[in-house]
């Protein structure tokens, strides 16, 4: 997404460091049995005696595990800094903070970057078709691994909310609430073309070679591409306008194609700069995964939530043309007629999908109530809702 | 654009024939001189005697002159064949059709693709960098040639529009009408974006070597990404759910990348397609010209179109999101200002931007109506507003 970041120190989670949990294998969807797996995870603050106060946080397509607070010697804070600190919507004095990189990820994880113990070398496109059902699945076993039976929350936007979907699903025992953010049930055909086209790009790249490029250069021009056309999804007609509007850059340069506009060179700058920090066959694998995810599973999602005593907050944002209002609504009708108990706010925002980075403000303030009200609820009752 | 073609025999302008001129020079926007210049063009109808029944139809950015009928021997008829002919919008029984592809086009008229006579070799990107004024300023000479001195109105949609508000700025003493439809007055931050992705996705093609491409492969798979990203913004997100939902394709290919959906063969078709039709580099100038053009010059638009006598009928459509209606109300407000006779109308469609060319019955209403009380304004007052 394209937020710039800046971090107050005043309320940060200070020096991080990400950890690895390896584990054996997972038993994809697909039936296949991968491994050995590995999740590179952060997590921040404590976790209490009980082990009821932890929340997961899932991110988007371009996310990682660095969600807040600084790695050493580096000055660049994780993707959800504002929101993840003492006296935060993810106030680190009271939750236990967890985010780990997706499997299929680059950020660590194990994704077609890393190295197949079988060959010695990548697994480029060996590495198997995942969902966001394994990618969930994974995440499982790493908070299994930590010794939590309950999640107080699960909490994402975008892709990150179809995680939380999955959790939803898949695993209501071991949840008290969740907060999808600017998400779907499943992806329409709009999301799934602008996606498709992303992966048209880097494949279309004469250094993509079907997938095996780790040992020459990168498809880096095809990845800047699928890049750039995300941000345009990020952003609104309205937010471009504001931003922009068309100012020209006074570059010198005499290219006839040079980037004369500020949009234009923004774009390219954010191009150029995504390539150096992920990997285009991750790129495919993950928006593929999201592309392919329906948290109904081709049932109606109301007769999927049957029975779910889990709390729901939906949050969706008035210019968000890429995962539109109306999609938060699906899910919102569907959870109330299966009866569950649902809270949804459309924050009026000119923000564009990047909203769910950017709106901290009105975010922080239902985040935070309703994860008080979680809390709460757990020591008022022993289990609420159990 | 991405309309189907089917032709109706029954009111077809039948077999035509695209026809060249060409002229010594140009003086280009820039001050530079181009030439010698090609325009190939088509007409329908019959001229009458005293000049008076011309219509001008500018085409769209990967448009061509063959508007209406079909060519010798061929089946796929002209692109916007549903409005042109006896009896339709725009009556070949009453009107004389003019269109002409653009300058800087590749389907016969000057462009990158045509052979620079100092080198004996294509212009590349030794082409100049043209702009919409250009284009219609050699239209213009197409028009004296054709010995027409006031048309009865210049018509086109999204980059045809753009071409019609340049006549209507540049030469409103030629001019009786005009319908610019599914425009802007100039480009905003997005749809520039937009564009920009695509001509990054080419330049980003191996094959493109700086446009220097013709003694060998094009660089058709960044020319099909380009293609590809312009048809999901021709679409609307409910027209694409109409048309494709979340089918998938019984491809029965094992690759893991394939196109799964029926959106993603859709797109991949489309781009594989419009390779075998469209030259690379002309894509980057005509959208170059798209992003540069802003009709009202720097001034207000207001402003530029004091003192016009030309009558004005805008249309624009409910889901076009890539011209969205409001830069249609834009235009209004601005004609209704300067005091010029406008009328508008926001056609509910769920088409999209696509609508311009799906919309027949609607937009046929409206433009057969408007021709026809121009027509008969100049016969009655022998010249209307003058």
């Amino acid at each position: 997404m394209s937020k710039e970041k800046k971090i107050n120190k005043n309320n940060s989670v200070g020096i991080v460091k990400a950890q690895g949990f390896n584990f054996e294998s997972l038993k994809l969807e697909s039936g296949e049995k991968f491994g050995p797996v590995t999740l590179v995870y952060e997590t921040y603050g404590c976790l209490n005696k009980d082990k009821s106060n932890a929340v997961l946080i899932t991110h988007a397509l371009s996310g990682d595990a660095h969600a807040a607070g600084l790695h050493e010697g580096k000055d660049n804070p994780g993707w959800w800094d504002d929101f993840i600190g003492p006296g935060k919507a993810f106030d680190t004095d009271k939750y236990f903070v967890i985010c780990s990189n997706v499997l299929g990820g680059c950020k660590g994880s194990s994704g077609p970057a890393s190295v197949n113990p079988k060959t010695g070398k990548p697994y480029a496109l060996d590495f198997p078709l995942i969902t966001i059902n394994d990618i969930v699945n994974a995440q499982k076993c790493l908070v299994d691994h930590l010794g939590i039976e309950k999640l107080l929350s699960v909490v994402g936007g975008s892709m990150g909310g179809q995680q939380v979907l999955s959790w939803l699903v898949n695993y209501p025992q071991s949840l008290r609430s969740v907060v999808p953010i600017a998400t779907t049930i499943k992806h329409s055909p709009q999301q799934i073309a602008f996606n498709e086209v992303g992966r048209q790009a880097i494949m279309a790249d004469a250094h993509w070679r079907s997938g095996n490029y780790y040992d020459g250069p990168a498809p880096s021009k095809g990845l800047a591409v699928a890049r750039m056309i995300g941000h345009i999804t990020y952003m609104s007609d309205k937010s471009m306008a504001e931003k922009f509007g068309r100012a020209k850059k006074g570059t010198g340069e005499s290219f006839k194609f040079t980037a004369d506009f500020e949009v234009e060179g923004y774009l390219r700058y954010r191009g150029d700069n995504f390539v150096k920090r992920f990997d285009a066959n991750s790129y495919l694998y993950i928006t593929k995964a999201m592309d392919n995810f329906d948290a109904s599973g081709g049932r109606s999602f109301e007769d999927v939530l049957q029975g779910t005593q889990v709390k729901v907050l939906v949050i969706s944002f008035k210019s968000d043309w890429l995962y539109p209002a109306y999609q938060s609504k699906e899910i919102v009708k569907a959870c109330k007629l299966a009866g569950v108990e649902t809270t949804y706010c459309e924050i009026a925002s000119t923000y564009g999908h990047d909203a769910f980075l950017l709106e901290v403000e009105e975010e922080t303030h239902l985040i935070k109530h309703f994860l008080k009200k979680m809390l709460y609820a757990y020591e008022v009752t022993g289990d609420y809702g159990a």
